[in-house]
């Protein structure tokens, strides 16, 4: 497959790459998308990413900076090249009567609604192909392909815990269970997030900040809107609802205890990816809804003996029914400044608890081995 | 330093260490040594190691051997050799009379009974050189090294659990919580040692067989002694105490609920490293003691929310007095036949739990940072 593409166009393809994750893009209803012109020669032509639902393309962009140049050149693009008149043009369309001779993108468009543009752009007599570094970009739009699949936001649910599984000490203190790398990794986690949600008790009895903070503890230039949930009435003096407090990030109070609830009307306001941060009933209510796609654990080496558990109650009464999500990754953090390492792992829940838990006969046969 | 040692004697050592870890030797009240005479070509003359108290030194067995090759030879050995009548003479003494040229040893003798070698041999005109390899010898001799430092066993203390904190579920199931790679990785380090310790109650509730097995459920040939220890009165019939079930290994109930009492009757009958296995109960208790040197834990990637806590309390009420000890290793073992990979953390505590409540002010006092 690799012998469909030139070098140029490779390069090209890690280029658009870099341009469709250029920071600040909020997630938005659109997916991230970047876009490279190359003549013949394989020089670049023109660069193009798109910024956000209302702003063009990321194959307008590049053909408005290029002009007359992208005449016989090969657009190289991150995500098929749309074939619908949304806020804009088909670029399908638009690049071929740029006289674009060549598209190469990474991958199909999973939206019924723009798909088309390959076949369209091969009826306009272009060259088409695809599968470039197709990984990379899905990577890149998970949480939109998934909101196109399945008409609500993609959620990670992200917990702290020592090595016995508390997430505070018996007199409530928790700060800090968690090393600073592990709190910068969250923040880096955070920044790719466009939903922070926390339970409304969570707010009344931590007052969390939730903005997304660099290395430095300054808050970055985009924040995810914060997001409470639950019926508790909560003090407006909070600082989550406190624009003194704010540094940019709005804040939002659902009133609802229901995930699913939760879920779409935030994805009626176009948010592609809750970050599931604070309390353990309310991650369980998400994951007993089968509403958790990804799941990761900051792992601490240390014990308390006592405390606060980092997870509530599943409703699983035995073994064979544990919660088994599939590992993607366990990432040793480094300690900085003399801190211990602290363990990620980072798991996708295939099924519901709710699928987990219903399915006879037990997936975990006891073998005979002994202790 | 490493220019003192030639490429042969280098070799030397490393085959030396392979004998002294010739498996089958029991632990023991005497270190695990190997010895090996090479010629001035750097050939081999003989290779020796000790078998156990009674049996000879690793030098006197290689000497043996080589019978009248050994003069002008020189002699690598993992342990400083002894200068002292106990159940056999002197080795240094033996080397320097079979006319051994020159000795190189790996690390000091830390009992001040047995020291002294180096300086003996030396006043006989034999050439002393140290320090060849001295880490992976220490580590070979960790427990006995221990031993004569503290006058007692040293005690790994292993459990395992979930990602949550929990060693079983609410029905008290808990076959399997490790995955198959971490049974049998427990086996390995089961096999290192010379006590398999649990509670009274674990041997009442759960009816362990403790001994140890090979990849294919098979005993091994020499077992580690299994200690019960606790008043509660047992059941002659539970498979510790059943021939029918013992394959070869001793059991032996421990009347006290005190675990330096215990420790000190095992140091008594020269047992060196215990494993400490049942019990969340008794775990706690030699933690709260600060009789725990190693902690080794499995962290399987499910989630059950409840059930019974992989660690007791431990007397700890908040989060600056954590237990933390030292992260020696973090290793993913692999999932084998479709299971998750688990991950082994080892710890070394470096302080007993209670220096560590008891040290002011906080050892962890609050950055200013926000959640």
């Amino acid at each position: 497959m690799s012998g469909r593409f030139t070098a140029a166009e490779r390069a090209a393809m890690r280029r658009a790459l870099e341009l469709a994750a250029t920071p600040g893009v909020p997630l938005g209803p659109n997916p991230r998308v970047g876009c490279v012109l190359v003549d013949e020669h394989g020089e670049t032509v023109a660069e193009g990413h798109h910024r956000g639902a209302g702003t063009p393309h990321a194959e307008a962009d590049a053909l408005a900076r290029a002009g007359g140049r992208a005449r016989g050149a090969t657009a190289v693009v991150t995500l098929e090249p749309c074939n619908h008149h949304g806020r804009t043009g088909p670029c399908a369309e638009a690049l071929a009567e740029a006289g674009v001779r060549r598209v190469v993108f990474a991958q199909p468009d999973p939206n019924p609604v723009a798909a088309g543009g390959a076949e369209a752009l091969r009826a306009a007599g272009v060259e088409v192909e695809s599968g470039l570094l197709a990984v990379e970009s899905g990577l890149l739009n998970r949480a939109w392909a998934f909101g196109v699949e399945h008409g609500r936001p993609f959620v990670t649910w992200k917990f702290a815990t020592t090595l016995d599984g508390r997430s505070a000490a018996a007199d409530g203190t928790s700060r800090w269970v968690s090393s600073r790398a592990a709190r910068l990794d969250t923040h880096r986690l955070r920044a790719l997030c466009d939903v922070m949600l926390v339970g409304s008790n969570t707010v009344a009895v931590d007052d969390p900040l939730l903005t997304v903070r660099d290395e430095h503890d300054r808050p970055l230039d985009h924040q995810p809107l914060r997001v409470v949930m639950g019926e508790r009435e909560l003090d407006p003096g909070r600082r989550i609802f406190n624009a003194r407090y704010s540094q940019g990030a709005a804040s939002l109070h659902l009133r609802t205890r229901d995930p699913r609830v939760a879920l779409e009307q935030l994805y009626a306001r176009d948010r592609q990816h809750v970050f599931l941060e604070g309390g353990p009933t309310l991650a369980a209510a998400f994951l007993r809804a089968g509403l958790v796609d990804e799941i990761v654990v900051y792992v601490a080496p240390m014990l308390l003996g006592a405390g606060r558990s980092a997870v509530a109650d599943l409703g699983i009464t035995t073994i064979a029914d544990a919660f088994r999500p599939r590992v993607v990754d366990i990432t040793v953090l480094d300690g900085v400044d003399g801190e211990q390492p602290n363990v990620r792992v980072t798991l996708a829940p295939t099924r519901t608890v709710v699928e987990e838990v219903a399915q006879q006969p037990s997936r975990n046969p006891v073998p005979r081995e002994e202790t």
